[in-house]
């Protein structure tokens, strides 16, 4: 409880930090010029997707009361204050699933407590607004994000896994809700005839199966073997909302004899209808609310802080992972207290708050990654063309090579000075302040441009002319460590692009809501692959003679490291804990207290579980980090035996693995293949040059 | 052409070897009891489907004349001459494509002549089967077979690609008409307004993609990790015919609010209906043909016999790959033979003839191996128990179960004695007959045996009590060769229940066709892996930089031992050709002459493609045998550095192979995954009892 006695300490500490790197954090964004545009819009079609898909539920469920027009203003004026007053610049805040389930029980509460109604449920939500950034503000003040550590991959997971569930879950009820007249409108239209509805349903089931199927696949085009590099980089960049823009196109290619409503499009008022401007007036209305509800509020607001403060920190940490090697200070104590102040004035406006979003977070810092990646390239590639020109030896080339890497590497602390010999690869650096990371960040660089430098040096005359010659623009980037662009443009260039959407409501009303059930579905099949408990239910259901196949592929290492039964009482304690805190979203009143489950699991996690499972085991089934191992070919011994295949089928099942046998050794047709050795000698005499790899 | 002057030579020789294991084919079908079914069941249904889906093509191309009756009679009728007359009994009749094909341009002929129209089509068929029957005599007679070695693969898989596409084209055309009235129906109908067509339309894309996907996934169910190996044995072997069923249920899910008709399903009428009854009167018709027509059938005669010998020979040649280590000898030449017999009957009973089809005679050699290993292991484990149990040693035990496996092996050649010497694996044989085949296989055995010898013998006492006793149940099974169970009945018994399904019209009119279009949308895709030019054409579209992924997976040998260039000129040279063939099947009349591109495809391939390819690259790309070579595995040298990741990804392109590998690096919720080395020592040293392996 060390951090309640020093109020202040972790916000003081992370403005210090960040305001070291202030005005760095915006010059960097400028000096990367035109090229920032490229994370910009990666991030701002990956988030304003979503926020389109939630304002659309918030619809439904709210009958019309918030709509699409609200989570776009909230997601782009937190974004836009976030990306100037936040401390870590890297994370991406928006209107997340929770904020839409917790803004849907407030509806309910509201709508049906006499005191209340419709007519106050904005009001009053913005009470439990006004509770909780005082509640975030006493977790930032009281450094709570020192506990961070407590939220475990199990809670974490758990919590993930119902997002994913009450996605399908909206899904499914989307798609149903096509085949039937909505909710208000006339049945008596010729629209809603059956032959019409049912039309409707069906082109929704083509719709959404097939916004997800291309989504799906799309979304791996970078491991496609066809196409250019820069064509599936793109598609797996921008294949989704391109996939959104396809569907939605090809909604509009349906016979004119249809009537118009057929299919249906997203329903949602324009941001300058008087339906969307009554926001505006909620803070006026807070004082109609009655005292008790006031204080009643008090209870949601525990749920939706203790909600905000867990999804802002692990998305914050998230986007900083240690293998990123960023170079500026983490803020999490005083992000949460920014994030206080972005929950009060979305109150105040009558807009659901944003907070911190996964996996637009580390997404964010991936593509900055990769784009600090090319401007350190350019340089570095730059500097050692001039070294061949002059006839450098290779040490000076390193030496002016090192110089420009750790000159952009350290961008933002122009205070440090430091002498370098290359040779022993030791720093003397003379810090200044608290701050003592830069000056060992500097070491690290050099430790890690190790590979270049073994690389350029290899290359030194007398050592034969057999060997290539040093090629910059080949070598360097083999052996260029990880580097984020830190800066805060990209940030606010994308918040500005989320509330430019606004203008373009009349546009993304074209969209089908069929096609938002398919993306809903895309969502929850996404966040499947390394969830690990996804990864160890499916575990549960692989029989004992196939895991094999687990163990040849790459695999996370709790399946080597721990034995199956505990996986699998864990995995299944846990699958039981899921459906609980599934019911309880079912409960109708009480449904509020849903993050509840997840508060009670990090107590669980670290009072109960250590009793009944081996620290070890615990250790690993719950790691901080997502470990995984390389897989180990078990079969093809590289021999025409098929004996050989055969001895490699462990736990086969009477008959089973015969026909297994002979189909994996069949092509289409029934044609045998023969396996070779691999390069047969008779291939690499007869012409050794003739190889793809010769290419 | 020695094999000309030669007559009846082949067939001499082919009826003889058949004749000397007659009896034992019907012998070994009833001693293998019950299991026989299992096969029997499987072929049937892989037989079957096509020839529904076939019929269905027949009827909507000859407006009804052909349909599925007659083209399930033909099968059912040649299906069963072939299994008790026919030489090969491993080779499955059918109707296939190319006839399907050939009978449509006929009728299309007949239609526009006025002296043959409609009513006189089917005779003239018939004065079209009757040539083809000479000729295939012919052919039988003069060896023709011996020129079998010719089709090479260049034209076979071209033939292959040809009916890919037009499958495909089938496909297209076959949905685009679901939203259209049928032809000759009354567009007055409720059922045909507009709504309802395009209701029956959207079903129809639903229920074709439907079975397409589910027909693919469940294909390759025997590489799923998950369920049993019965389970995943059963949905590799049933999926796609269970899937037809499964697709057909939910078709009647449909409100009953939709006017019946929609979906449009099977158009065919019933065996027993006077529609279909007319046809067995063809023969008679056939004086009425005029005399010159009679002549003009010898052209199209002439294309039907080329397509026939070349199918016939190749399903038959699949069937009998010598990797299957048939024991009875072929009948080419005899099988010829009696497929001109089949057609002369199926063209006077006016029903179109059947061939030898791909793929499911390999696959029927495929599933009696698995029934053969079944029976052999199962007596070879009980002589291994009774050997336990007499407390033998284990050269007696090995030596009793090499008598078992080569009392089994042989079979069918109860007139062959031998003395054998276990220790020298010697074998002194006496031989009657010209038959030599038979007593090398002996040696073969025993040959093959030797691994499970060395199995058995590893085991000595004395040897250490650390290694496990000898398993019989599961020594054996990892050791034993392929062996196939060479019989008629199960051919008979699937030909048999070809012809059932005549009784069952009824229900298989059930199908909706939208699932019929499906389904040759499926064979389409399926016939594809396995198909070296596909796989070349694939190749053609990898850019130099991600080719490393193929030479990561198990490739084809030519694409290690051929220049790329090469690869890329021979390929688009044969697409070319390919979509000239193509285009000749669109031409009205000459159509006809669709086949006569592959026929003189061989010749290019033996006079013209040698002058401009080495003679080794023609030898990798059109050869006779399917190679492969295992992958190596280029990246992931089990490090935890970033570094080593980019090193290995050989001709980055600018920017590209950075998102790449951070991509490859984090899990979707943008977590990053540490790769560890294999079984890290922390782990073996906590607990090296606790892997999956272990359990």
């Amino acid at each position: 409880m060390d951090h309640i006695r020093a109020p202040f300490r972790g916000i003081t500490k992370d403005v210090k930090g960040r305001a070291l790197c202030y005005r760095q954090d915006w010059i960097n964004g400028f000096n990367s010029g035109i090229k920032i545009l490229a994370p910009t819009m990666y991030i701002f079609l990956a988030s304003a997707l979503p926020v389109i898909a939630f304002g659309e539920q918030l619809s439904s469920d709210t009958d019309g009361k918030l709509s699409t027009v609200e989570s776009l203003a909230s997601t782009a004026i937190c974004g836009i204050i976030h990306s100037i007053l936040g401390g870590q610049p890297l994370l991406i805040v928006g209107v997340a699933e929770p904020t839409v389930i917790m803004y849907t029980y407030l509806y309910k509460f509201a709508k049906g407590q006499e005191d209340l109604g419709e007519h106050l449920y904005l009001a009053w939500a913005a009470w439990v607004c006004v509770w909780t950034a005082c509640m975030l503000f006493l977790l930032a003040i009281f450094n709570a994000s020192a506990v961070i550590t407590r939220f475990t991959r199990v809670a974490g997971e758990l919590f993930g896994m119902l997002i994913t569930v009450l996605f399908i879950q909206e899904a499914i009820k989307g798609m149903v809700n096509e085949f039937n007249i909505p909710e208000g409108e006339d049945g008596a239209l010729p629209l809603y005839q059956f032959q019409w509805l049912y039309t409707n349903g069906l082109l929704g089931i083509i719709f959404a199966i097939g916004l997800l199927y291309t989504a799906l696949k799309s979304r791996r085009a970078r491991g496609w073997r066809y196409g250019t590099g820069w064509f599936r980089s793109f598609i797996a960049d921008y294949g989704v909302p391109l996939m959104v823009v396809v569907w939605t196109a090809l909604s509009f290619a349906v016979p004119s004899k249809v009537p118009s409503g057929v299919p249906r499009r997203l329903f949602s008022p324009l941001p300058w209808e008087s339906k969307s401007l009554h926001h505006w007036t909620v803070a006026k209305d807070m004082l109609l609310v009655p005292a008790v509800y006031i204080f009643a509020a008090i209870i949601p607001a525990l749920m939706v802080a203790g909600l905000y403060f867990f999804d802002h920190s692990v998305a914050s940490q998230m986007a900083q992972q240690k293998e990123f090697n960023l170079k500026n200070p983490s803020a999490y104590h005083y992000d949460i207290l920014v994030l206080g102040f972005m929950v009060l004035i979305c109150g105040l406006l009558g807009i659901p708050p944003s907070n911190g979003v996964l996996p637009q977070s580390p997404m964010h810092t991936k593509s900055l990654a990769v784009l600090k990646r090319q401007l350190i390239r350019k340089k570095m590639v730059q500097s050692a063309k001039e070294s061949i020109q002059l006839q450098a030896s290779n040490l000076e080339m390193y030496g002016k090579m090192q110089e420009v890497f750790i000159e952009m590497d350290k961008g933002h602390a122009p205070e440090l000075s430091f002498v370098l010999d290359y040779d022993s690869l030791h720093c003397i650096t003379i810090c200044q302040g608290d701050l003592l990371r830069p000056c060992f960040l500097q070491t690290m660089s050099v430790e890690e441009l190790k590979d270049l430098k073994a690389a350029v040096m290899r290359d030194e005359p007398g050592e034969g002319e057999l060997r290539g010659r040093f090629d910059p623009e080949k070598h360097i980037d083999a052996h260029l460590p990880v580097r984020v662009n830190e800066q805060r443009l990209s940030n606010l260039l994308q918040s500005i692009l989320v509330g430019a959407c606004l203008g373009a409501m009349p546009i993304i009303k074209k969209i089908p809501t069929s096609v938002l059930w398919g993306y809903f579905a895309y969502m929850a099949i996404d966040s499947l692959p390394g969830n690990q408990f996804w990864e160890r239910i499916l575990l549960l259901f692989i029989t004992p003679g196939q895991r094999y196949k687990v163990l040849e592929g790459v695999h996370a290492s709790f399946v080597e490291s721990v034995p199956f039964r505990q996986i699998a009482i864990f995995t299944i304690l846990q699958l039981v804990y899921l459906l609980l805190c599934f019911g309880v979203t079912w409960i109708p009143i009480a449904g509020i207290l849903f993050p509840l489950p997840f508060f009670l699991l990090i107590i669980i996690r670290q009072h109960i579980l250590p009793k009944f499972f081996h620290p070890l085991h615990l250790w690993e089934l719950d790691a901080a980090e997502y470990e995984e191992i390389a897989g180990v070919p078990h079969h093809y011994n590289r021999s025409l035996s098929i004996r050989e295949y055969e001895t490699s089928q462990p736990g086969s099942d009477d008959g089973v693995c015969d026909a297994e046998i002979l189909d994996e050794f069949t092509t289409s047709r029934g044609e045998f293949k023969l396996r070779l050795s691999f390069r047969e000698d008779r291939n690499i005499q007869v012409h050794p040059e003739n190889s793809l790899q010769s290419e």
